[in-house]
């Protein structure tokens, strides 16, 4: 039996969005199939009392250019958004909508294009409006989906899948969990094609 | 020309341990020096307020098997230390001091054997009389260099030297500095290598 592999993303993080442009097709390699989890880092950064690396003392500018370089390195479409971080309530709240409703494939594309259209258009994600328009750009129906992301059961289904997460040791962007093993970050990923890969790491 | 390789690092950083296995040959595939700066991760974070991974809140276990399965994917000897993290002021103050009265490549040996006794051997270098130990082992003058570590000399070297890191926007370990580039982590090795090998990145 091949486990899915779950994918742990919030839609503000860089290293998520790059990890979003390689999962399925890593995922497709192995045979295996992709989970897509997004949640709300913030909630987790209350526990944890982090923060975005951009904020931390000392790290800002680097961080801004390793996101650029690591982009340019991996061949990524990438600039700087306007405004950084973004709250990620909405498009989170979007896309688990779009999957409950419309089916995994479908969120996937929604959350493919939402990532880009921050990390690539400079299309500002937190403001609901702009979800719904990346939504409606894929044939989705803009104002159930507004329904949908304002409906009690969603925000209350964005929190509980966040705190499902961290209690499965959750803490960051991207964060993956496969056949028992956690990898935390992009550049793991090379480990977890090794353990698709041979079995074991 | 081509310049030299600023390589920053903490005594009880894993992934500084794990960088220091490789730094040196990766440098001399493409025709660089190193230059090992030892510093005290500890002062930088009273300024930025960070702390080993192993004591932030939900990542501490994840951060020990990160440290083992990484060192394994890599083939890099190591155990978990019986204490971690240790202070690394006599371990940094040995290395300093051996760099001035006996050499670059000699530290490097010295580095690379404190290194190898706290991350495998399970020598707690915090201790100056265990750093003396290491240091007879490879011939030097155990005593002379105690008079070093303890000297008001080599003491404030550390904490210049750290400041000055510091100053180049070094915040954590491994951090390498080259060609007017820098790099945060053991992970980010493949990018100073494309550097090193493209001549831009």
């Amino acid at each position: 039996m091949v486990g899915t592999i779950d994918f742990y993303f919030d839609f503000s993080s860089p290293y998520g969005y790059f990890a979003s442009t390689r999962i399925e097709e890593l995922a497709a390699r192995y045979g295996r199939e992709v989970q897509w989890h997004p949640m709300l880092l913030g909630i987790i950064f209350k526990s944890s009392g982090s923060m975005p690396l951009t904020m931390m003392p000392l790290k800002g500018d680097y961080a801004y250019h390793d996101f650029e370089r690591t982009a340019r390195f991996h061949d990524i479409a990438y600039r700087r958004p306007p405004i950084f971080p973004v709250a990620t309530q909405a498009t989170a709240r979007a896309m688990m909508w779009i999957q409950a409703n419309h089916g995994e494939a479908k969120a996937i594309e929604f959350a493919k294009a939402a990532y880009r259209a921050y990390f690539y258009e400079g299309i500002l994600i937190g403001d609901g409006d702009n979800v719904a328009k990346i939504a409606s750009d894929l044939g989705l129906d803009a104002e159930a989906l507004m329904d949908g992301i304002n409906s009690a059961e969603i925000k209350e289904k964005l929190k509980t899948d966040t705190e499902k997460g961290m209690a499965r040791g959750v803490f960051g962007s991207p964060f993956i969990i496969v056949d028992g093993e956690s990898f935390w970050g992009f550049d793991r990923l090379y480990q977890v094609e090794a353990l698709l890969k041979n079995g074991k790491i």
